[in-house]
């Protein structure tokens, strides 16, 4: 079985940043295999990352080490962590709030305190600015490669200790169900609800072909009302019709069909975003 | 020899949906390596999707598997489908024009068709909207890392029933050598058309140094018209100034030397984008 | 140990060069790991490809094989080399000031010149203008893979004959340090300098926690002027305030705290770019 070594960042793909870190993680063994989850993060958003690795954690195989590093306090006394999920799964990062999807939808196990003034790439101790580099891959290169064990990380961090972002969870307000608008699918500009399939099927009893008034919010402020219809898949619309469905990562999600529903009605995601949908009389 | 697995997509590398698909093909079998061909493909364009695959394919092994996924008509009853190409290499698709150029430049040589409901992402019987991720990389990565072989996808698709965009071949037209603009390079904004090399110098007896009238059109309105020289390289003619050369994948094209000339002369490609070229008198 | 071939080019990720690229180092041998370096280089741009490698090289481990291809002169009379690093790095690249930083920072041990009309990938005589595929990755794939050796490549090309570009190194000028702002950490808009972090301590004797007039010119013209603090790393100042700190490859730099240098104060970076800095009275 391969030993693999996932990377996110805020970092993008102009510069040498991630190549660095590539090499760092070969230097450190090469009985790894290096892969990326996204550098593509919008810089300095914790919450996006929090998203994209719990989107994705459960298509890896378990003992997978994931190394997350959106990180505007580098250098600071914020600390680093490596977290094991109940997957069976480690992230390694800043502890600023990164793991917080993972926590609500897949449990931490433990967590454990990286020593950066020890455990650090040799060399890098005068580095302030890139512990993607200097720390994170670093140890998790070591993880990953059996080289130290979970246990020999560090001090540990008590679960309940760890920095979380606020989630506003998807819920009924009369007749509506409520959540959050959590992210896009980008590409596709696609609205990405908290309301998952279960709560939307059984609780809310929605039903394909039937209609929904759908309001999106921002900051509270309605921004988008519409009537759409509930359908299986994008083709069950006509080209540029907008549709409800349930998404790649099982939630109620809002499209247009080969169109972008965030263009095309001026919204967007995150934490300012929220929704609420109710049957159409 | 290594089992190598190639991914092409429109979904862009800004979310977790590419390192997913990752994450099932090394689930699948950590016997197999795991490339890019491109995410980039504009939303929905699977003339471009299919482009790209004839041009890059030759330049892997044969054996290699391809998963190409530009499927706007994903959860459809559009099929899902395994191209078996004349070069040994195969493709992993929708069954929507993906493999067109493939089918023109390479021939196919068998197509089964894959059982989405049985033969996908153990799971992922609710995901209506993520074949990428649930049938065709898991597919894809059994096929390449010999779980399964051709003949065990399912049941064979007349090769001429695969779904085809429509191709406007080059020609000729009196002196005119004629052809479409299939793409460009991107990055560099050259025109690559599909007129081939052969053609060009066989047939049309182009010659290197001369002087050439070219026009082209976008939905058969003329947006350009000029007199460029046939030259070996951008280098041979200076800096900003236009040229028709053969490009890498062996038709003819028109660049600007360190420019770009798409964005200098409002052009772009696609099959609404033809053009002529003439001997200038 | 693997062996590791790196690529980087200004071709981008939307297209299916890249890829091309990855299926011949491949098809020369399974036995080696490709990674990317970057292709995002700005088109033609040979500066920052030139800084990119210097900026990565030194992570991964002696041995690997570097990749570069930013080409504008593809095709033409320029020479295509293999250069030795003193570190024991190799890169394949065009002969056109690629290797500029690499000479400057970590010295070039022997550069040897690949014969175009031979040593190319089998088939690929009439293409004049990927010689990214044809030409390097070809051949860097066979010197990481250990097919041949750094002595076997061909003719030695004397190391004071390698084309370079200007570099203005850092200085002092009365009581102000001076130098270029080479490049960007792109994603996060902070300005890098060239003054090592050495001349900055050691030679300037700056210390954490003063203040320093910073000025940023445009071709000699002031762009930028302020006074602002020297601190560790950004976190020192409040989110949105501007700060100098020593940054990944230990040069002095400028950045604004959970925001954009380059957008906020609409500056740059490159040959044309630069800075002084004097004590604040």
């Amino acid at each position: 079985m391969s030993k693999h070594l996932v990377l996110q960042t805020d970092f993008g793909l102009q510069d040498g940043a991630v190549s660095t870190m590539y090499g760092v993680a070969y230097q450190v063994s090469d009985d790894i295999v290096v892969s990326d989850l996204t550098h593509g993060i919008t810089p300095f958003n914790i919450f996006e990352g929090s998203f994209r690795l719990a989107q994705t954690i459960k298509y890896w195989q378990p003992g997978t080490v994931f190394v997350s590093v959106v990180d505007p306090g580098v250098g600071s006394d914020r600390l680093s962590i490596v977290a094991k999920l109940k997957t069976g799964h480690f992230v390694v990062t800043p502890d600023n709030g990164t793991i917080t999807h993972l926590a609500e939808l897949y449990g931490i196990e433990a967590v454990r305190i990286i020593d950066e003034s020890i455990d650090r790439l040799p060399g890098s101790e005068k580095s302030a600015t890139f512990h993607g580099r200097d720390i994170y891959v670093y140890n998790g290169a070591r993880l990953a490669s059996g080289q130290i064990t979970f246990d020999e990380i560090g001090d540990i961090l008590p679960v309940d200790r760890v920095v979380k972002l606020p989630l506003h969870l998807a819920g009924f307000n009369g007749d509506a169900i409520e959540g959050n608008i959590d992210i896009t699918d980008v590409n596709f500009g696609s609205l990405w609800t908290n309301i998952p399939e279960e709560m939307w099927t059984n609780n809310f009893h929605a039903t394909q072909g039937n209609q929904y008034r759908v309001r999106v919010y921002h900051q509270g402020r309605l921004q988008y009302e519409e009537t759409l219809p509930y359908v299986k898949t994008f083709a069950d619309v006509q080209p540029g019709e907008s549709l409800i469905y349930i998404n790649s990562v099982y939630t109620v999600a809002l499209a247009v069909h080969t169109g972008n529903f965030v263009t095309a009605h001026n919204v967007g995601a995150g934490p300012d975003w929220s929704i609420d949908i109710t049957p159409e009389n």
